[in-house]
């Protein structure tokens, strides 16, 4: 890579570490409301190290005219994650006096929006750090938003072209600039988080509470301000989860669309009708399993508890009431399958997302029945677009990438000396950013903490793979990109 | 389907059973030399019943001129294997009395060459009983490989198409007709199995156990005639089951080209070389980690207990030596990964099968050089034949297939109470007929008598579907081919 593209490069993310400093003020206000000042100071200290570092790497002298190709955006995306998180990590360490590998850990969960945690403890920690892991994914999940509709379109990643045809398509008709819909999206996510605070205000939760939930809804991340997540709370906000919980995991441009007086966007998207038809479906199916196996549940609770938890995971939310790990075999498997799920593109959810599967689905459909009719010609539509050889080409091989990824990365743990079920389903949890896995360890009451350093890195590059749909950061492996 | 086109079938289907109840006449005469006439009767009764039917159904009239359609081919294939099952495991039933779901279970882990068992006490089994299981894998094993070369290359199932035309390609050269073929493949397969008998004898088992482990290896079965597997017998006889478990998991066409003086066939096939590369580099490495693990062993010996245990699983056998899972948590995961790989296509083994990640690989290189050179024309090519469009989509979505078809095993086994391992990776053991899973109940050392009925049915059918490269048996539940 060359100097000059560096140069800019640098410039870029000291713009990130500059906002991630601003950012700061957040928890430090905080702190000075709830009268705990002893942590202003690590918070201070934080930010003037990140805004300092921010500063050189924007006053750095720069190229006048130095354009960015695609290729360079790989590192670029890459690197801003990784950086961000080097520098969020600071206030952890500082405040609860964890590890840089603990707090490294917690930071890539909270800006991936996974919401593992290796902190316990919770419900009497310092007001400043939970605030900031709440931020964390609050901030997380509107740059995925912007990564998803703006970048990954144009590095053709994973079938996301099928994304940016739309948007372009669309630009003309009901946007004139893509800045615009920047704005309406980052307004849209605003209001929702605002409507989140004062549901979960209403349904009991104190204002510091539904603050930090609703930040952890919207971006389907997960942190809670309990040890026990949601159980701790009343069962109506259980509902106002499901409902943001759900809202999050809904692609954004079409909310914008919705906003801008398009209002059947949203009813006609198939991913959209897709998605809530299969949560709905899977909720009253396992629901009524649940009910029948389970004594003295009311239909409305199992409804509640099973579709909170289904959501929770479909999402990749990850926060949980009670251990569905116990509800048998049965349970066990289903939430493992729907750990790979993932909510719709374009939203904050992660997983393997809902477009994928459709348009898998629709490729398995008309391959059968090519193999009946072999001198058919079979035209396969999604979304009114036609899914021409590279989009299909390009789903599968993520399909494939994704699987590899999970697979690697449950043999590195394996290594380490995770068991069998802690080393699956914790790749799977982190590589499809919902945070629980299944077992004893890292089950949805679980925890991280007792992990392996080891294991606590490699989760968290697993997490950092997840989100930036892997074949982003492997690109940056191959030695083609390197070459010129 | 029409009526004379089933007549067709059925004669097929006849000739089949005749073969089979013809071939009863092996534990018979096996029966006789050990002197243990009491079982006679059962194999004279199943060879009746068996001859009757068949005879019935090659004797009804049919059409002096029907052409099966390649359509008709999928039903074909699917109801042989079914119908040639359900009668072998008559003899199973009437000797051993046991329900006729644990025998029709055994048949078919023997007949898809799977060898999970539900059978205990098999060192002091009736030798007719022991006779009849391991010349089920024989038949099943020859049967497969007809298959793989003759029938689902042209049905293009999976991307076999690649197969097909190197078949094609090859006849005009080598073979002139490709009934020839098939005299060469039946001799070479009872040439390998009778040298097999000579080395397992030579390495000091009985000619009885010696006849019964060539045909299991040759065929890649695992059935055995104890119940502690090869563990009860020298470990001389382990290097022997790995090089019989090793050549019949290659391709037997290229032995047939290497006989007809194309001794390089072999050694020049791409599928070939990378399966041997790999499974020398897995064995090596795996080898060295166990020594490194495990006190007071011979690198030596963890050589020979590493590979044969890896051989047997990959080359889809199953028998056992130990407990792999014992050697803790990496050695666990590896085994359920090496679970999924299979042999080579034209073999005897299961799985996915070597080429297809082969081809795989090259699709995953050639997208990430695509991202970085968009503009770029990359050209595929696996063993100098260009991967097209048809090949590659094939390839993948009978990937697909099989992960679904194994989530979905799962998932049902877990609903009738099998915990996470043995259901996940029961399916998995089933749909890849390799033979054991992991876990206490299933695992190397284990046994599927204590499975619900319900399970051995699922399990069995995952079998048959893992046989018949699972799309054969998808095809027949569309409705499109029942249609006109």
């Amino acid at each position: 890579m060359a100097l000059p593209t560096l140069r800019v490069i640098g410039f870029i993310l000291g713009i990130f570490l500059i906002t991630l400093a601003v950012s700061m003020v957040i928890p430090m206000l905080t702190v000075l409301v709830f009268d705990r000042t002893d942590d202003i100071e690590e918070f201070a200290w934080s930010a003037l190290v990140t805004l300092g570092t921010g500063l050189l790497l924007v006053l750095l002298p720069r190229p006048a005219n130095a354009n960015l190709r695609p290729r360079d955006m790989y590192f670029l995306t890459t690197m801003s994650w990784l950086i961000v998180c080097c520098f969020a990590a600071l206030p952890m360490v500082l405040i609860q006096e964890i590890s840089y590998t603990d707090a490294f850990f917690e930071t890539m969960s909270g800006i991936t929006t996974t919401g593992s945690t290796v902190l316990t403890g919770l419900d009497t920690a310092s007001p400043g750090l939970l605030i900031w892991r709440s931020l964390l994914h609050w901030l997380g999940g509107i740059g995925f938003i912007g990564m998803a509709v703006a970048i990954l379109p144009l590095l053709r990643v994973g079938g996301m072209r099928l994304f940016q045809t739309e948007s372009s398509d669309w630009s003309e008709k009901v946007m004139p600039r893509s800045h615009m819909v920047a704005k309406y999206v980052l307004g849209i996510y605003v209001g929702m988080t605002i409507a989140a605070v004062l549901a979960f205000h209403w349904a009991g939760m104190s204002v510091f509470d539904a603050v930090n939930h609703a930040m952890a809804s919207v971006s389907t991340g997960g942190f809670s301000t309990s040890d026990s997540s949601l159980a701790k709370f009343d069962t109506n906000t259980h509902w106002v989860a499901i409902v943001f919980m759900l809202l999050g995991s809904l692609p954004f441009t079409l909310y914008v669309a919705a906003v801008r007086g398009h209002y059947k966007a949203l009813l006609k998207d198939e991913q959209v009708r897709g998605f809530v038809l299969m949560l709905g479906a899977v909720s009253l199916l396992f629901s009524l399993w649940y009910w029948l196996h389970t004594e003295n549940v009311l239909l409305l609770d199992a409804f509640r508890i099973v579709t909170f938890n289904v959501i929770s995971v479909v999402s990749t939310t990850g926060f949980a009431i009670g251990d569905y790990t116990l509800w048998g075999d049965f349970s066990i498997m289903m939430f493992f399958y729907l750990t790979f799920v993932g909510g719709c593109s374009g939203s904050t959810a992660g997983g393997l997302k809902m477009f994928r599967f459709q348009v898998a689905y629709s490729l398995l459909r008309a391959s059968l029945r090519q193999l009946i009719h072999p001198r058919a010609i079979i035209r396969q539509q999604y979304n009114g677009h036609t899914l021409d050889e590279e989009i299909v080409r390009s789903i599968l091989t993520f399909s494939f990438f994704f699987t590899i990824t999970i697979a690697a990365l449950a043999l590195s743990l394996s290594l380490i000396g995770l068991d069998f079920v802690t080393a699956l389903t914790g790749a799977a949890t982190a590589v499809c950013n919902v945070g629980p896995g299944l077992g004893p360890i890292i089950g949805p009451v679980g925890n991280f903490a007792s992990l392996p350093d080891e294991a606590k890195w490699l989760l968290s590059l697993g997490m950092l793979l997840g989100r930036l749909e892997i074949i982003t950061v492997l690109v940056l492996l191959t030695r083609s990109f390197w070459k010129h």
